[in-house]
């Protein structure tokens, strides 16, 4: 089946959905920040069969969410490394971790925490604004079209309902 | 093709992406907080097919994320309201959003920026630990088990490596 691609929508969440939208995608960078770097190790990890997790590899290292690495000479093995750009989804991670356990623990509790690793201290990730540090809630905030916005789409009556944007 | 269901594995972060880690789900999400209720609304704004749209409504009422409302009764008609399970999804969209805008902006800047309703001023959605105000980042957070974790999981040699834990 052929699907849709959302990389040159624009919206930055369509972008993103594009890149690591996706279940697998999103367990292999699990896997990856608990330190995971071989295709056995996501494999044993994810019981995941190898054609699928082949192609997610293949994928992920095209968009630059990783890097493959030389780790021996001969026979020649390869690992995926981190890059800045899969590191950066770090949070969109946290945010499905603490929606997991809000919402979809059982009666016995969340199953994975996060704890501080100097202070051994529980952590409840909660996304805030950078400069006030005011909750970012759907309440308090509204998206707007930015400078990378195409002109020709804001004449549209559909995109300025969206955006509330006042009719001329 | 049959998916594979991650909704009882012992972490959180699978369990969301079990019921939240698809591409089409998380983009209705985003058209729910737009403020669209209709399956015209949602079939228009994404160009999604309509039998995609459906089972993807329809799994999304099953897991509690959106409400099925009758809005009109002759003929009668339904919309879909955001519950408060899937509306505390929004730091899941806000944080592919920031994702989306760092890292696949083209170099004409964001696509859709996002400013606080009152002020004006924009918010940048950034991740800190509640208590603190900490950021939270690889280096600064790790996971451990928690209360929900099965014991006899705790037992094994590949997990107790993967939560560092001290073999006994």
């Amino acid at each position: 089946m052929k699907k849709t691609r959302f990389d040159r929508w624009p919206c930055p969440v369509a972008r993103a959905v594009d890149q690591a939208g996706d279940a697998w995608t999103l367990l292999i960078l699990r896997e990856a920040f608990y330190g995971q770097r071989r295709f056995d190790q996501f494999e044993e990890a994810l019981g995941i069969g190898r054609n699928i997790l082949a192609r997610r590899l293949e994928r992920m290292v095209e968009n630059g969410l990783l890097e493959r690495v030389p780790y021996q000479p001969r026979p020649l093995r390869h690992e995926y490394q981190l890059l800045p750009r899969g590191r950066a989804l770090f949070p969109v991670l946290m945010a499905l971790l603490r929606w997991g356990n809000d919402w979809a623990a059982g009666p016995e509790g969340p199953p994975v925490t996060l704890v501080d690793r100097r202070t051994g201290q529980p952590v409840q990730p909660v996304l805030v604004d950078e400069a006030t540090g005011h909750p970012v809630t759907p309440e308090r905030v509204r998206a707007r079209p930015g400078p990378g916005f195409p002109g020709a789409l804001l004449e549209e009556e559909p995109v300025r309902r969206r955006f509330r944007l006042t009719t001329p």
